[in-house]
């Protein structure tokens, strides 16, 4: 491809992971949220990347980054340390998990320099790092044209004035539906909503899981995307991430300024790399894709959702 | 309305609950299946409603009944007996609930009786209730032109083969997501759904509450319909069977066989009809809607999933 895309840049973690599940396990398993973010979204844009592993940090991956065309001069290699590594079991149900082990390694003191260049992409993701850290990466970019950022549930407990500080600055907030009710105090979902809005986001996407995610957009608009029903769910990690990389990606690549109609055509790109992501271990099935696929999956999402409007009156 | 609508049959239960909500409580809710059927499909066909009540039935619902053109012929009133009485409590989440109290008093020896004319209704919906007399009532028909059941865990528990029999002989199987894993044993929901059909079902229903819900039809094709953001859920009780009536009285209403089609567009007024049933006690939203309302309602629901079909490759 010789068209120059946006530059999308994403922070974040970037992992090696123990997975159990009820039917396999995978001791080796390339994630955290900047991974799987890159990957899906370098099928729509340029992806800048910027984390740091250690010296165990599976050479293969680093071509496989290259591969997708990743931009990985921002990726730090740091000789002495291990890279971050998480342990968890999956549940029967295949979304709730036990944390096993944490060992943050490299990432405890992660300081996220930008390579020159980096700090005029157009388009910023801050996946889920520390929030004083986002927004120092926030505050040395030039002037993006669109900023997303994920955060957890831990920093919603430990560092919430540095997080509502950073979310009032971005564009897009995504967030899965728990993390959605901490942070605003409020059970029902709609007036969760409305509380997070009220904290400066401009558009919200709630991350639901096997149920799908929903968006509202600036002017208060609801929308709803479906995940797909599949039969075959190996393993759920990262599925949130590869969301946000198809849903920036697709944004990003579109150029324009996100609007009702682009922000849910984004909220079913996202979906769609979702759904590839959790039909295998790390990012496996994000890997290789065609675009053709991509677009086959997008035209499945359409006919799940589709239906005629049909006037009760006829 | 002078034009004759198609016969619409449910067989059910009439109940009178006590509703205790974390913000309000009600102690005589007029509820049951039957009920919530009933009021939802008045708005689209001929309904015919067969179940039985206690003396202490409040009038005002049977008149109500009358207002909505529900031919109530087949409402067994028991001068010796009391109505069905159920008392829950939900919960935070407005999702999981406590049963406290059950007393099927009159309901307990229900036999479901026909009057004339009724066995030739085109359209049949056997709402939850023991299997062996949804299939005694099933038999009495003439040739109706699709029927319906719902069912609950109970049964499946306790009367499995029945059940079975039943499900075996009807057109469309509305059930919950954790009915339809117990009654598959299947956790993966794309796996329990083909195992139901494998039961004999040609249509099945999986609702899914807050969620939405999702159909499989005949020739294996899923449509994923949600369930409208509310800012206030007053009292869940009775959404899917508003549902399952939204459901069945387009389908009636339009009197085709039911197809791909047809079957969408059923499922957003079934999904149109729980969303007015849980934003009050009881059927107090069910009554005295308009058409307008209702049909404005379900562009609401295609607002809330419509995205354009844009190319990745433009």
């Amino acid at each position: 491809m010789n068209i120059k895309r946006p530059d999308l840049l994403v922070v974040g973690s970037v992992a090696v992971d123990w997975i159990i599940t009820p039917k396999a396990e995978r001791e080796e398993s390339v994630g955290g949220s900047a991974t799987f973010f890159a990957m899906a979204a370098s099928y729509f844009t340029s992806v800048r990347l910027v984390g740091v592993v250690g010296h165990d940090f599976p050479k293969q991956s680093l071509s496989d980054f290259d591969d997708a065309g990743i931009d990985r001069g921002g990726l730090e290699i740091d000789g002495e340390g291990l890279t971050f590594r998480w342990k968890g079991r999956y549940h029967e149900n295949m979304n709730d998990r036990t944390t096993l082990e944490t060992h943050l390694n490299v990432f405890e003191k992660f300081q996220p320099r930008l390579p020159d260049g980096y700090e005029a992409s157009e388009y910023l993701f801050l996946a889920n790092i520390q929030p004083s850290l986002q927004y120092e990466v926030f505050e040395k970019m030039v002037s993006p044209r669109l900023v997303g950022m994920d955060t957890m549930n831990l920093w919603i407990d430990i560092a919430r004035d540095d997080l509502v500080k950073v979310l009032s600055k971005v564009d897009v907030l995504t967030i899965n539906e728990e993390e959605a009710r901490q942070l605003s105090g409020e059970h029902n979902l709609v007036k969760a909503a409305r509380g997070i809005m009220k904290l400066g986001v401009k558009h919200l996407v709630i991350k639901r899981g096997e149920y799908g995610a929903l968006l509202v957009d600036h002017e208060g608009n609801f929308f709803v995307a479906p995940a797909l029903p599949l039969e075959e769910v190996v393993d759920p990690t990262g599925a949130g991430d590869s969301f946000a990389g198809g849903f920036m990606g697709y944004l990003a690549r579109r150029g324009v300024s996100p609007n009702g109609a682009s922000l849910r055509t984004a909220m079913i790109y996202g979906s769609v790399m979702a759904s590839f992501c959790v039909e295998g271990f790390s990012y496996d099935r994000l890997k290789g894709l065609s675009v053709a696929a991509i677009q086959e999956r997008f035209h499945t999402f359409a006919k799940l959702t589709d239906f005629s409007h049909a006037n009760l009156l006829d």
